[in-house]
C-alpha cells in the first residue's frame, strides 16, 4: 500500500470532541515541533524537540507537571519540574542511550543563551524523554549527539509531522511500527474555548492488545498471523501472548487553558485513561510517562512575585480531561496510522499498520 | 424484563484470562465478604466489608498499597497503609457520611479483640472508603451507624452479592444503577498459579460515557433517550453530556501472588487502566481509589523479623497487571448487570441498565 | 515550682528572626484557635480547633497542603486535600480514636451553614488530626464527642492558650509533658513583610533525646535521673533509651503569604527542620505530620476561575522557610514550657519541664 | 593551621551511638568508594562513585529507595529506582553539569559487562548524583568526561577520603570548603548488629546557620568576620544573611541491615533530620536528596521468585533511624573537618573550617 493510499483512509476520530485544524500539538498556539531523523542501516533512531513557546523557555518558564504512570524509565529532568512546577528549556524525545547526548546538548544551548547559567544565575534542568528503540536501532551504538539537538531544534516549527521521523524513526507499538503521533482537541470552559494537544512517542503493547478506536484489531491480526502459519511473523505475535510487554509511551500535553502545576499535574494523569482504551495496563518493563504544560502564561526567571491570569477552576477542569485523554489514544493511533515499514538492525523488520492489515478499513466496523 | 431474565443473559466476559470459579474477589482463598442494607425510603445505602483472611487482621496483618487515582474522596486510613504497607482492619465500603461511624466501628472491634490496643500496644488504623449516594439516599440523614459494620462483618462469608445491596445500595454508575461489582481472574507465573479478584463499589460517570466490553452503549442509550424525548429521562441524558462527572469508584483488588507492598501499589495501579476501558477518564469530582493486597502472607504484629515467602519477581508481573486491570473492568460491568432499579429519597430513581437497555443483549455486537 | 515561677522564666527564643507580637499562630490575621479540655480523672483528653478565617471555610476555601513526614497515623482528610490543594472545614485536632467523632461534627457543622451539601452540592471533606494520649487518657473510652468540637469551635479566638489544654491534654512529650505550642515569625520578602505562624501538638519524643536551643536537656535529665536511682522515673528514663519512640506531632503552619498549594507543600516540609533540632528522627511510631496554610487569598466553592493575588517567586521563599522550621521550634518548646504536671489513668503521671527541672535556667547555657 | 594540626582535633563525635570503625560508608561491608579529582585551576572538580558490591550491579542488584527533600536538583535514574526499588549500576557523584558524561559512562561500562543490554536484555538505569560547584569550578567548561568516571570506579576501596576530593573538589558548604564527608553508626537491632554507613556531597547552607554538634558556630563566625571589616570575608558573611541558600547536598546511606525498598525509603528520609541538626532549613535552591540502600542481600536481574532474608520489623526500626540521622550529621561535619582551602576559577577562594576558626577547639563547648 503507498503513501498515498494510506492518505485515502483517515484515521478514526476518537470521542466526540472536535479535534484543533492541525491534529497536532500545535494547534496549542505558540507549540511548534521539530524533528531530527538518523535512517542509515542498523542506525534508526533521532530526536524530537518541543519548544513550548517561542522566547527563552529558562527566561520565562513554562507551568508543568508530570505523572509516572509506570516509572520503568530513564528520563532526566523530573526531579526538579516536580518541585517547582516549571520547565525551563524545550522537551526532548530521544532513544534510551541518548539521553545524555542531549542534557549536555540542552545545557550547552542554555549556556549559550544565558551565559550567566551556573555562574550568577543557578544551573539549569535539561529535560530528555526516551524511549528503547533496541529492537530496529543499534542502540549500542550511541549514535544520537548534540548535533542532532540542535538540528532538531532549529527545525522546530508548527507543522509537525508523525510517524516514523525523529525520535519516532525506530520505535516500536504493538509490535508493529510505531513512532510519534499527534492529537488535538478543542473544548468550552465557561465560555473560554481551550485547545489540548498531545504529542506521543509510542513504542509499547504486544499485537494483541491492540484496540482501535474500541476495536479489537490486535486479536484479529494476532489471530490471522497464527493462521496463516507465516513462520517469522506467526511466531513473533505468539510470543507476544506471553512474552512482557516492553517498550514505553512518553506523552506531552500541551494547553493554552490557564491551569498551575498541580492542576497540570491532575490533567497529565488522564493520558493514562486514553492510554488503557488502546490496550495497554501499564506493563512492567514500559516507562510509561505523561507531562502536561499550559502556554497560558509564563513564571520569568528573575522576578519577587509571579502575576497568574485567574485560574480554571477544578469543579470545570472535566472537559480539559476529556480532551487529554482523547487527544493521547487519538495521537497513539496517528502513530500507527501514519507510520511507515522499517527495517533497521540485524534485519529487524517492523510493519507498518497499513501494510499489516491491507484491510484496515473493513476491520474498523462503523461503530453501532 | 425480570430478574429471572436478567440471569439468562451472561455478562460479557472481559478479555481472554480465565475467570476464577466464583468470578468474584473470594476466589481469592480466605477473602469474604460481608453486607449490610438499608433499604428504608429515603434510606438507600449500606454496609460492605471485605475480610483478607478469618484471623485477626491486627495480630496478622496482609501487606497492601493503594494509589490514588483522582483522591476527591474522604477514606480514613490511607496515610498509615502508605506508610507501613499493611492492613491491620478489614476493609469497610460506605457512603461518604458514613465514614465515621464505621472508623469507629473498625476501633471497637479492635479493642474488643486485642484489649492492649491503645494500652500497651499502639492503636490501630481503622480503614474505610466511601461513595457519594445522595441522589438516591438521604445522606445528610448520617443513617449508618457502627451496628450496620457489626452485622456486615458477621455476614462476612465466600458467597458475595453483587449489585445494589451494601454500600452499593444507594450508588449510581453513569447515571444508571451501580453498586457493588466482582471480577477475577487466574493466570500463570512461571508455573505457579495466581488468582486476582476485584470487587468494586462503583458510582461514577455519565452516561454517554459508559462503554461495555468496547461497546459504546452509553452513545446509543444517551442518543435514544433524547430522540424518545421522554420528558426526564432525556434531560437527563442531555444534561449528562455538560454535567460534571460526580460519583466515586473505590477498587479493592486481592490477590493470593506473594508481593510486597511497593509490587502491590504497582499492582493497584493497574485498575485505572480497567476503570478507563469503561469509559472514565477518572473526572474531578470522582474519588477513584484503588486498593491492592495480597494473602500469600501475613506480618505479624509482634516480631523482631518477618519471613517472607520468595516474592514473584517485577519481571514476572505482566500478567497480574492484566489480570487486575480486567479483573476491575469485568467488576464495573458486573455491577451494572446485577444491580436492580432502585427508588430512593424525594422520588429520585436509578434505573438498571436491563431496565434502561431491553435489547441489551443486541446492543453488545459480537467481538470480530 | 507555680506558674507564676513558669512565667517568670521566659522560653528561649528560637534563631534570630523576630516574632510576631502574640507568639502564637493568631499572629496570621484571622486565624483563630479554640480549645475543648477534659480534666476528669482518667480521661485527661480535648479537642482544640482552628479556623483560618472567621468566615464559612466551605464558601470560601483557603489554599493548603500536607506533608507526611512519617505516616504512623490515622488523620483524616489529606486524599482530598492532597488532590486539591484547600482546606473546607476548619483543622480539628484530637486523640487518636477521636478522629470519627470529630469527622461526624465537621460534617453535621457544615450541613448546617450549607444545606446544600450532600444535596445539589458535592460533599465535605472533614479535616481531623490525632495524636495518640493513651499514656495519660483512657483512649478507650472514646470519650472525645461532637459536642467537644464544637464547643472547641464557639471558644476560637486569637488568644490561644498553650501547654495541657484543648487536644494538648493528655499528650507526652520526651516523656515529660506536652501538648499545645505556639510560635510564630515575620519576614520580609522583597519589602512585604509576612508572618508564619505554627501550632502543634506535641506527643513525641524519649527524653534523652531532648534539645532546647541547641542545649542537649534530655541527656542531663535522663543521667540525672538514673544517679538519683529514683526508682521509677529513673527506670522510665533508663528504659527511654531503648524503647521506641512512640507518640506523634501535628504541626500547623499559617501564613499571610501568598503561596499556592505546590508552594504551601514545601513549606510545610520546613517544619520537618524544626522538628529534628529538638531531638526527633521522626521515629517509627510516630505520626509526624505537618499542614500548610494560607490565609491571603480565598478559593471560592462556586467559581469557573480563581482569580489569585501574585504569588511569592519560589526563588524568595527561603526566609519563609526559616520562619516556618523557627516556629514550629519554638512552638514545641512552647509545649512543653506552658504544660503543667498532669495525673491520669491507673495513676499514670508526666511532670511538667519545669517540675523536672527546677534548675531549668541554668540548665540553658547561654549560647557564645 | 596545619594538614598536621587538624588531625590533632578529632571532630566531635554526633550522639551517643557508637561509630564503625573506620568512620566510613566502607564500615558496611563490600562498599567501597572510588574518587577522581581534577585540580587545575578554574577546574576545581570530580568524580565519586561508590560501589554496594564488589559484584556486577547489573546482575546482582541491591535494593535501594531515595527521599527527594527538596527537588531542586538534576539527578539522574531516580524515576526508576522509585518503581522498581533496585540500584543496577555503582552511584556516582559529580557536578551539576557532569551528569550527563556520566550516565553515558554508566551506560558504556554496563553494556561492557553485559553486552546483552539493550539487545536480548532491556537498558540500564544509570544513577547519577550532582551539587552545583560553580562558585569554585568552571562548571561551564564540561570538564567531567567518562574518563574521570571510570578512573574513579577503578580507584574504589574501603580506603575512603573525605574533604576536597572526587565530587567534592569544588563544592562549597556554609560558605566554607564543603565536600566530601563520612560517618558510620553501629546499632543491635533485637541481637543482631547492623552498621549504617553515610557519605555525602555537602555543598549547601550559608554561614551563620552554621551548627555542629548543636555549636552555632556560625553565628560566631559570621559575627566575628562583620567585626573584623575584613573587607571581602565580612561582605560574604553579611550578605549570606540576606542571600538565599543555595548549593545542595547528597547523602547516601548504606547498610547491612536486611530492609527492603519501602523501609529504606524510610530510612532515607531521616538523613534529613541530620541535615536539619547542621542548620539547613532544605533552602529552596538546594537539592536536598538522599539514596539508602541495603547489602544485606541482592535482586537478580533474571529470576521468576526473589527469595529474601528475614526483614527487620518495622517496629525495629528507630534504632536504625536515629544510626541514619547521626551518620549523615557526622558526614556533614566530617566534610567540613577533612576539607582544605582551596582557590578556583576567577580568584574564587574558600577557606577548609580550620582555616576560617583557627581556635576551633574553643569554639565547640564541652557539652552540658
Amino acid at each position: 500500500m503507498s503513501a498515498a493510499d494510506h492518505s485515502a483512509l483517515p484515521a478514526p476520530h476518537i470521542g466526540t470532541l472536535p479535534s484543533g485544524p492541525l491534529g497536532t500539538i500545535a494547534d496549542v498556539a505558540g507549540v511548534t515541533v521539530g524533528h531530527c531523523t538518523l535512517d542509515q542501516g542498523a542506525l534508526q533512531t533521532g530526536v524530537t524537540v518541543i519548544r513550548p513557546h517561542q522566547g527563552d523557555p529558562y527566561v520565562d518558564k513554562v507551568p508543568a507537571a508530570a505523572s509516572v504512570i509506570n516509572g520503568f524509565g530513564k528520563s532526566i529532568g523530573l526531579v526538579q519540574v516536580d518541585e517547582l512546577g516549571t520547565l525551563e528549556t524545550p522537551i526532548a524525545l530521544t532513544n534510551t542511550f541518548g539521553v545524555a547526548a542531549l542534557a549536555q546538548a540542552q545545557i550547552r544551548a542554555a549556556i549559550r543563551a544565558n551565559p550567566q547559567i551556573g555562574r550568577e544565575w543557578s544551573t539549569v534542568n535539561p529535560l530528555v524523554f526516551e524511549c528503547n528503540d533496541g529492537y530496529l536501532n543499534d542502540i549500542q551504538a550511541l549514535a544520537v549527539t548534540g548535533q542532532h539537538f540542535d538540528d532538531a531544534f532549529d527545525n522546530a516549527s508548527a507543522q509537525v509531522a508523525s510517524g516514523a521521523v525523529g525520535a519516532g524513526r525506530g520505535m516500536s507499538c504493538f509490535d508493529l511500527k510505531g513512532g510519534i503521533g499527534n492529537g488535538s482537541r478543542v473544548v468550552d470552559v465557561a465560555a473560554h474555548r481551550y485547545t489540548v494537544g498531545a504529542l506521543v512517542l509510542a513504542n509499547f503493547g504486544r499485537l494483541p492488545m491492540l484496540t482501535i478506536d474500541s476495536a479489537p484489531l490486535g486479536r484479529v491480526l494476532a489471530e490471522r498471523a497464527r493462521a496463516a502459519q507465516a513462520a517469522a511473523e506467526a511466531a513473533a505475535a505468539d510470543a507476544s501472548v506471553s512474552k512482557p510487554e516492553q517498550g514505553s509511551i512518553i506523552m506531552i500535553v500541551a494547553t493554552d487553558a490557564p491551569l498551575d502545576a498541580r492542576q497540570l499535574k491532575r490533567l497529565s494523569l488522564r493520558a493514562a485513561a486514553g492510554l488503557a482504551r488502546t490496550g495497554s495496563v501499564y506493563g512492567h518493563g514500559s516507562g510509561d510517562l505523561a507531562l502536561a504544560f499550559s502556554t497560558a502564561y509564563t513564571v520569568p526567571h528573575a522576578a519577587d512575585f509571579i502575576a497568574l491570569p485567574p485560574l480554571v477552576a477544578d469543579a470545570r477542569l472535566d472537559s480539559l480531561f476529556r480532551a487529554c485523554a482523547d487527544s493521547v489514544e487519538q495521537a497513539i493511533v496517528d502513530a500507527l496510522w501514519s507510520a511507515v515499514s522499517v527495517t533497521g538492525r540485524d534485519g529487524h523488520r517492523r510493519l507498518s499498520l497499513h501494510d499489516s492489515a491491507p484491510d484496515l478499513a473493513q476491520l474498523l466496523k462503523p461503530k453501532s
